[in-house]
């Protein structure tokens, strides 16, 4: 499981205002407090505060770099603040993301080829959210294909099925884990499933276990990676357990110890 | 998901105890509890140390009916006991349970079918314990054939693909997952699939956390039922809220509340 820590993010008070004032120690150890949880690579956004996030992204990537080697996920919906963000990155990015649109697909996959990153594909378009599993599937196929067309290698993508709050959608749940596994044989080699997992549990009382058992749910459906809240000690351990049973790490009886010292 | 109580388990001090002894109150306020906490129906096992089982089913039956008219799953290797406490259930019962030797069938299905009674199929045999996904589905696929053959409702029969400690077959636990949602397209309409859920996690230090983990994954895959002990609350919260994901109640701010009210 590649967990990709979502707490660098301005739109959070305390990184907003850190970014804002250039405090480098609270970005510091925002990283590494996600690093000792479990985290294998950081997403970073500049947040819907930042006047110019062209700068801020690559100040954030200076400074963590100063203190770790993890993996970076560029978080916006501007290809220029991506870009702006891969220029300074030394370690393997991620992009994230992408959409299904021709015109997102036109920049974002060769700019991800160009500088070596792998990609999140979000199977969403212009049209709106996919209100079903075969649209997600359409969609995920288009953004495979395209990869595929422009020799972007798929096992650098990420699929993400669009996890939408469980309270307005119920009725897609379902259908959104089965995607996860859908998306596994839309191509040889299999392209990379992810999830934005907090969206799940938007709005309710007991988000901790929504988000733990759905992404208990999603694992059991072949998930790879996720962008999650790695300090949720309860949703760490439902996830290294999830892998333990698909045999993904050999069990002992710390293996939850072993997991986090690894 | 429907949910059959453990706890009734002479293997358990106190309950052998309260056997041993005709303790009715010990026995009446386990069956109570275990309901309280959303059991939909209860496993009655005399338990290893029980001299005359044959009487000891049909008293605990008896004091069990006199204080809930839940489903009560009859719990023994033996035909004879299994039918002893069939003759005296009131309500529609739950045989727990038949493997897939021809013998066992040949005794098991008629005795389901005479007391309109719902059938646990063990994909188990003489042979031993299956050693993947494949074995599972073909004995699956034996009993299966046997009820169809013998007239008794495919929809009552629930199939347990064996559960296995995760610490002493972990690399078979993902073809565990896999055969419950292979057992449910065997035949349409589809058989029920069950687990023991506790065995999963035998001889572990964790063993709350792997076996939610696990039944939030078997439910993933289309788990309709188990066997479980349902005072262990975590347990049911991930188990009421996997069901919640797949859409089988309704969402409310304390869908928890709602469901253990049911």
């Amino acid at each position: 499981m590649f967990i990709i820590g979502e707490l660098i993010n301005g739109m959070y008070k305390n990184i907003g205002k850190a970014i804002k004032e250039k405090n480098k120690t609270v970005i510091q150890e925002c990283a590494l407090e996600q690093i000792k949880c479990g985290a294998d690579a950081l997403d970073v956004n500049c947040g819907p505060a930042s006047g110019k996030p062209i700068d801020d992204i690559q100040w954030l990537v200076e400074i963590i770099q100063e203190v770790t080697d993890k993996p970076l996920a560029l978080d916006s919906s501007k290809p220029q603040v991506i870009e702006s963000g891969l220029k300074v990155a030394k370690f393997k990015a991620i992009i994230n993301s992408t959409t299904a649109d021709a015109e997102k697909l036109a920049i974002l996959v060769p700019l991800a080829k160009k500088y070596n990153a792998k990609l999140i594909g979000l199977t969403i378009s212009t049209k709106g959210i996919p209100q079903n599993k075969d649209q997600r599937v359409e969609l995920a196929a288009t953004i495979v294909a395209t990869c595929s067309e422009q020799g972007f290698p798929v096992e650098d993508l990420y699929l993400d099925p669009i996890v939408l709050p469980v309270n307005v959608a119920q009725v897609q749940m379902k259908d959104i884990l089965e995607a996860i596994r859908e998306f596994k044989i839309i191509s040889e080699p299999s392209p990379g499933t992810i999830v934005g997992l907090s969206n799940v549990s938007q709005g309710t009382r007991v988000r901790s276990l929504i988000n733990r058992t759905f992404i208990t749910m999603a694992i059991a459906h072949g998930l790879d990676a996720a962008i999650v809240d790695p300090l949720d000690r309860d949703l760490m351990d439902a996830l290294i357990t999830a892998e333990l049973i698909l045999n993904k790490q050999i069990y002992c009886d710390a293996y939850l110890d072993a997991y986090r010292r690894k």
